[in-house]
């Protein structure tokens, strides 16, 4: 069995190729809309997201072409995400996985259209034939995707995290933000790998319950980041949350409970799959290696 | 046969009230998101493209429950291009059907967010088992709603337009500018229509010469509305073309030849529609409207 970073990095590579094949550019002066979506999709990053994906798909032999589709729509949403945050008018961000970010590379109207066109790519590129023989996964996977995108999922939990600005969270309902906000998409990740793979509902449920508590882990190690990590190895700007006077996992728990809550969270992960075996090994790997990530 | 004009009106009413099930206000902060979505989506308008879902559906006897989830699937991505072209970014305008515009009624995050949720919220309606019994028809009508949407359809032609500011456009570059821009969405409503009533290829390819020769004609109406119409009237600035300096069809034709060649687009795409004989009636009527308003 091959270990967790060779999987990343294999996994990685893979999804960039597909989501180069998909992102065509054009002859005609609106390809500059394109350059931009490829400008932040191609842009690196450990492509999680889209590992859980290939990773849950692999649980059940899911044809691995058909499974990198799925993989590179989930980017393209998580990327469209990154974009539209980073606007002026959300987080105001410069940087972004160590590059200017994508309205600043390009422009504001260009940046909001490659947002625009990348969330729309990611349901052209699921509902295709090419993605699985079935319909009824495809279209099962739209909605699963659109779920947890829109206003009952990250778009909602954006929006939740802008309202707070005006008022302290406390900690469950900065659980309920990041939920939202970053676990749903996460979830689905996983779930994605259920419905190619046709899984039977307990599996399914099993992954749920795996993602969910990821998705918490991973956002407790971006705070733990955000305060402890440095701009260079972190390729975004850090110190913003304490900054902003935001409520987080860290500044409601202190670094070292914040620390303990991440590690407790990730063994549980981990435990949850032992059903799967040895196929499950590099998903339980990697609830670890997101709560150790130094970047 | 009931007229035109009380066809539309039912149809906007009926899209209405499954616009207002659909965009469900949740009682969380983030529920803003939703009051932004609802602040556009229900702000009226003439609907003209979801009367050509349900009334292309209408042609084969498809269930009219069924064709108004698909009709509000395709407001919701019209209106979300409305918000996010009257981004400061980008058309920077203030009114929008005689309204302020969601971020002048909200703020720029929440017209964003609002924009991106109402997407996400068209494809998940879509999908969704209660559009049609036929996962087939689900993930078609998703695939042809996204291809239309997105890089290659009604982004691409805002990103064209936004691109055409810095030079002037020539006919066939203003014929395929708002092909895109406009043309896309107004043909997939058409054919949604087909999609949902398993159409033959041949009726598919008819609706789809209709929908280009009404979007062309749309389009052309517009620029004159722009030139010839007054703000109150069109519920929106007007005049904004010339002071551009955009290359129109009106510009480029005159309004004289722009008005001549909006009244032969009808009349091509009415008699297209001959093979559907009487029941094909409303939507020739359609055609002839589209030239001939006055908002």
């Amino acid at each position: 069995m091959k270990d967790l970073k060779t999987a990343l990095s294999e996994n990685a590579e893979a999804v960039n190729r597909v989501l180069d094949d998909l992102l065509v550019l054009g002859d005609g002066p609106e390809s500059r809309v394109v350059e931009a979506m490829r400008y932040t999709a191609l842009s690196g990053g450990k492509r999680i997201r889209s590992f859980l994906v290939t990773a849950s798909a692999e649980l059940f032999n899911v044809d691995k072409g058909q499974a990198l589709r799925v993989a590179a729509a989930v980017e393209m949403i998580h990327c469209y995400s990154l974009i539209h945050d980073d606007l002026p008018a959300m987080d105001d961000d410069d940087l972004r996985r160590g590059n200017p970010t994508c309205h600043i590379q390009f422009d504001e109207a260009a940046a909001i259209l490659a947002g625009d066109a990348l969330l729309t790519k990611a349901f052209e590129v699921v509902a295709d034939g090419r993605t699985h023989d079935s319909a009824t996964v495809r279209a099962d996977l739209v909605l699963a995707l659109a779920k947890a995108s829109g206003d009952a999922g990250m778009v909602g939990g954006q929006m939740l995290d802008l309202v707070a600005e005006d008022h302290e969270l406390n900690m469950p309902e900065v659980t309920r933000l990041q939920r939202m906000k970053t676990g749903a998409l996460i979830a689905v990740s996983c779930e994605a790998g259920a419905i190619l793979g046709r899984a039977s509902e307990n599996a399914h449920h099993v992954l749920h319950t795996y993602a969910h508590d990821v998705g918490l882990a991973f956002q407790i190690a971006d705070d733990l980041l955000d305060v402890e990590g440095n701009e260079k190895d972190v390729g975004k700007k850090t110190g913003k949350d304490a900054a902003a006077g935001k409520a987080t996992f860290v500044s409601l728990l202190g670094v070292e409970r914040a620390r303990e809550q991440a590690r407790l969270l990730a063994e549980q992960a981990a435990s949850h799959l032992d059903i799967f075996e040895e196929k499950g090994k590099l998903l339980q790997d990697l609830a670890y290696f997101v709560v150790n990530r130094t970047t």
